[in-house]
């Protein structure tokens, strides 16, 4: 066993990479034919070496290493020290670009974004020095199972100029409903969530009623991702009250979430109006929002979204948890995450269905999903292993891909020139 | 080198203790000839202890016994499974009595305070097990040495009936000066805070001025403890504004405070009237303090009370640190939470001061005061070993004295049959 105390960075390796990823569609266009992310090894004199996973937009990527540089010679286990060099490193950034989510949250902080996968992990070496699971390392895990819910999307039939993939077009009501029977079949979730924003909101309306009526037990969700004004936010959210358990983001930014929830009883959730520590003294105070959804990539990583998660519990929140396109290393750190925390109140989102079964950077077997839940792993750290092999074929794929920044919108446009992003749309 | 991996409670020895005390007057009474508290020793299967240190009052040993019975066999690594069994060992109790403050503070979570001392008790355990300082468990120290103030006592010259001690009497603003003097000469400390809601306002006002004439680069606090009715608490607030860092609970209740806080434009603080999570919103909602006093006996430990300094944070409002009569293990728990803790703006309070150099239950030598600082343990866990010839000693004394539950009120009318409590009393 290594020696725990002490764990002094000695190296970084940052590592783009890329993976396919299926025409799905949202409000702000749709995902381009590779989702890209950053892998991120921190490397210690003790020999240990910790894993995190990041966004891959240019401008994030260059931030990632620059903080690199200055982390080198910090104690793994000195978190406070590790985020001071990565706040010493983004000096004068202004913070622009880079945020990974094709504009649709642009606000979040860029210190706690670089921070997160260094953060992840240094808690993955912590854990390999001592022997723990994370989970355990972040106060203990309450369920060793985590919920994940089935992530609809509307989609095209294929790619432009490709073969239609196997999940083929779902762009009306039928087709949501096939594909979440085959989401729900093959991965047994038990909870939907529904992306919206793309179809006017009477077609998305009356495909949460489609899938009520296919799937009566789940609980429902749908996220138009701001795509709407405040009184089609309202009339919405009266449709549909009692049938979604919550409505994410139906509008743009805090007052608008506010005046949406003075007037709908159903709960409103969040992961665009409050995304930061600076958003939620604004944000409780004006009751916006019932539900936010934590993710431990853009609030500064797992120990600050135990925070996040603290502060929830204080006042009344709740909390469920975003997904974005991700490997296996964010999906053991959310599960870690979401393990050990207890007021962790919903079935997490995830894309992981979207990513083909043959495609990550860690070896086969730790993450399996039964009955729609993931369990936590047991093993050292975050218990995910890198498949250095896997690893090298998917950043060759991100050197051919082309693709340096997620941007659905300007794919959206070149597959159709009339395109145009308009928040809110309806 | 122990396994760090898993650390399995085997048993847990409670001992409550008393240590001498001295004749200190506040709102409520004075304090008794000794102070009661009790040491907590957690023993794993793997042969470690750790240590923690928490009131000795009746009821809260009681408790503190139910939820003893009820760790063992927990890891203490799974700080959620030990808070589990501490929340099981309470259920149905009342939180009734057991604060351990002479009624000054009797709203916090009785959860809290039970969970308290066994959460240190881990967190020594797991430094232990790794190597690794408290301070570096709780994300790292960004401070080596902690800054305490100097704590002024109104106070008579001895117990009745027993020789005066060596502070002498301070019962006029000449007795204060020259207190601060001794305890400032002694321990180097660069902040004065004086204990009020003794003697009429204008009385403690004067005694401030003569503490500014003759230290006019210390920062004061005054603290009279929820003496004040809401005008008397603004007439004082104005008269020392620019004079105090900040006064500490005037008056009492959020409503109070709030009311004050619109009034006069000097800080507020308080560890009275926001004591536990449940008062985090409404005394956030009505901005009733800009200050509060954490102090991890009553916040759930130090990880609560980095929950604590999070929220802080997060919603604009500084943090300073809450003492009562304690000994070493607190002492150094204090010291590596507030090393720990960013957003510590201002030097902690301790009593450490008041408690004869002699008794202890931790071997002498590792807390000292420097320049009114103490050098954070940079030694495996809390960094204190206990002293088992000590413990034996003041728990002897404990039992003699006969005093179970901590009553400044009671023991102040005995002294004075003619004495009533009043809050507020001005």
């Amino acid at each position: 066993m290594p020696t725990p105390a002490r764990q002094r960075i000695a190296a970084v390796d940052l590592t783009p990479v890329a993976f396919k990823d299926l025409p799905l569609l949202n409000a702000v266009g749709v995902h381009e034919p590779h989702a890209i992310r950053t892998v991120v090894e921190v490397r210690t004199d003790e020999g240990l070496t910790g894993l995190g996973e990041t966004y891959g937009d240019t401008a994030h990527l260059d931030r990632l290493r620059r903080a690199a540089e200055l982390i080198v010679g910090t104690d793994a286990w000195d978190l406070n020290a590790v985020a001071g060099q990565v706040r010493a490193a983004l000096a004068g950034d202004a913070g622009a670009g880079g945020h990974g989510m094709a504009g649709m949250v642009t606000n979040s902080s860029t210190a706690d974004a670089v921070f997160s996968p260094f953060e992840v992990a240094c808690l993955d070496i912590q854990g390999k020095a001592t022997g723990l699971p994370v989970s355990t390392l972040l106060g203990g895990a309450v369920r060793d199972r985590v919920d994940y819910s089935a992530y609809l999307f509307y989609k095209w039939a294929g790619h432009p100029d490709a073969e239609p993939d196997s999940w083929g077009a779902a762009l009306d009501p039928d087709g949501l409903v096939a594909q979440a029977r085959r989401m729900i079949d093959e991965y047994g979730f038990s909870a939907i969530k529904l992306k919206g924003g793309v179809f006017p909101p009477d077609e998305e309306i009356a495909a949460i009623r489609a899938l009520r009526q296919a799937f009566p037990e789940h609980p429902l969700r749908l996220d138009p991702n701001a795509a709407w004004t405040v009184p089609t936010s309202v009339r919405v959210g009266r449709e549909l009250d009692g049938v979604l358990e919550y409505l994410e983001d139906p509008t743009p930014g805090i007052e608008g979430m506010a005046e949406v929830a003075r007037q709908v009883s159903m709960p409103l959730a969040t992961n665009m109006c409050v995304v930061s520590f600076a958003d939620l003294d604004p944000g409780i105070r004006q009751r916006a929002v019932r539900v936010v959804l934590s993710d431990h990539h853009f609030w500064g990583g797992l120990r600050r979204s135990t925070l996040l998660a603290g502060i929830c519990e204080t006042f009344g929140v709740r909390l469920s948890m975003h997904s974005n396109s991700h490997l296996g290393i964010s999906l053991a750190a959310m599960t870690h995450l979401a393990a050990a925390t207890p007021n962790l109140n919903y079935a997490c989102d995830t894309h992981w269905p979207w990513k083909s079964a043959d495609e990550d950077v860690v070896k086969p077997g730790a993450l399996t999903f039964e009955a729609g839940a993931v369990a936590v792993p047991t093993g050292p750290g975050l218990g995910v292993e890198l498949d250095r092999d896997a690893l090298g074929r998917l950043h060759e794929q991100y050197l051919e891909c082309g693709i340096r920044d997620r941007d659905d919108t300007g794919y959206m446009k070149r597959v159709d020139p009339s395109y145009e992003l308009k928040k809110p749309r309806w």
